[in-house]
């Protein structure tokens, strides 16, 4: 069985992987990239005011003092701090990005600069890996945090990039749900009939590696109970690896009742990038963001 | 603490409440009807074919057979039995609605028809309580059901509905969250500009009886530790009653994952008709039918 944990265990066995952190002189960021480096997964390079950065890792995380697997490099200020962890990774000296303590919309900006930025021509989104106590899987959710009204077109490729996500974790054919209200086609609901177009891109192949089913309830995509008491069945019924949610809201809402209703733990990551990059925010648990630089170590080529 | 449980001995208090049941000849709900009985909750006429009605209760409830709290009305098929149960709440025999063993569309066609129908100018809208682990109140979660993707209006609406359930179940100033997927107010977010509007439409006495504060994710309004870390203080912070969700599939995702994650108990009511409408759907558990059945109880004038 895929766990969180096991993640980490699959991410040490990579060969010498390198995160670039963006505006690193924080304490909860350097607490995880201290435990990250203790679990043997990455090599880090961090970028941020130099005096500042070296006097609280001096202060607080003497471990990382002589530490061979940090690099320190001066930037004065976010913006640069951002453009210059871009450029590390564009240049291939590393692998991930990670935000540290700046504006997501700072480190983004870099991220979609024209000329040394990560670009792919794919949309970005974000994919989070849920373990529920009860449940013997992942769950992916996507995309609960970057696309706020996706229409057709971005709902498959967010599909794409969850599916990539979720084969790297060793997922190999992932049973996609799009998530609706109900699970029959109803014009005045549009999730229902998105999800109707998704199916068929799948069995065209337009979209491949994974098998596409709904529209589901969440229910009926997570529970063959569920599914068999509303006369669903099939290989996939309550069989759902990748929950896709219509709309940020109900995404974020499935994310955060996950996490506080239902006591899950969680990482997650951008895909869509020439690098998978980790977004953690402040109120994310150290454990958390290990999860988060797990998988998105995972997802490097 | 208003619990469910303490719901179904506030409902016993009332006096006399009639519930018409249309097409009641199904196991599940004359299940539902046996217990609501021996727990005292109300009298109840029942609508259907009089010989498969009488023909099931003979062979699987025989309790109810001489019971002088059970009426049986014949009804030709599901229409008569939606119409005639309709004219019974109307003409003032009954207090309270049921769907039975039949379509919702049935229902709810008598329902709004203008002869003898049961609309009173308002919407319908859906309110579920549920009782989550872990949690010291009941939290009122609406519309996860009846309207698809409400706009400011039915969202004003909706929460009046809500306010009165909750009113009725003895919560008296719900504190009421619009759910967003952030907690500033981002005009590419329909829900975010909702959410400000209803806060001031609550302060300038549009919706009266609740504290409105949005918009706000769903760990904010539930949590006062999420809140805390955030920043987001004062009263409210984290101490939502009412969740109101920005469309049906964010109300059904969180309803499903509160039930098939967290193992939540719920009822639920459909509101702004003249008499409060149970609508259980055969996957209910008969806990969750008198759950139901208490909060419609309640509910009434």
């Amino acid at each position: 069985m895929v766990t969180l944990d096991s993640l980490i265990v699959q991410a040490a066995l990579r060969k010498d992987p390198v995160v670039a952190v963006a505006s690193a002189a924080d304490w909860e960021v350097l607490e995880a990239v201290s435990i990250a480096i203790a679990k043997g997964i990455a090599s880090f390079m961090l970028f941020d005011d130099e005096k500042r950065l070296k006097d609280l890792i001096q202060t607080d995380f003497p471990q990382l003092v002589n530490e061979e697997k940090v690099s320190i490099h001066h930037a004065g200020d976010n913006i640069r701090a951002a453009s210059l962890s871009v450029k590390a990774v564009s240049n291939g000296q590393a692998n991930v990005l990670m935000k540290g303590n700046l504006a997501t919309s700072t480190i983004l900006k870099a991220v979609l600069n024209g000329e040394y930025g990560l670009r792919t021509g794919k949309i970005l989104s974000h994919v989070a890996a849920f373990e529920v106590p009860g449940y013997d899987r992942l769950l992916f959710v996507t995309d609960a945090a970057m696309n706020i009204a996706p229409d057709l077109e971005a709902k498959a490729q967010i599909i794409r990039n969850a599916v990539s996500t979720a084969h790297a974790c060793g997922v190999d054919k992932p049973i996609v749900a799009p998530l609706a209200a109900i699970e029959t086609v109803n014009p005045a609901m549009i999730p229902t009939t998105d999800a109707a177009s998704l199916v068929v891109m799948n069995q065209r192949g337009q979209i491949t590696g994974c098998t596409i089913d709904g529209p589901l309830a969440l229910d009926i995509a997570v529970s063959e109970k569920a599914a068999l008491q509303k006369g669903i069945t099939g290989e996939t019924a309550g069989k759902a690896d990748i929950l896709v949610v219509p709309n940020i809201e109900a995404g974020n809402i499935l994310y955060k009742s996950l996490m506080y209703f239902a006591n899950a733990k969680v990482g997650a990551v951008i895909q869509g990038a020439k690098v998978p990059i980790v977004l953690t925010s402040r109120a994310d648990s150290a454990e958390s963001k290990l999860y988060s630089l797990a998988l998105a170590i995972l997802s490097t080529k």
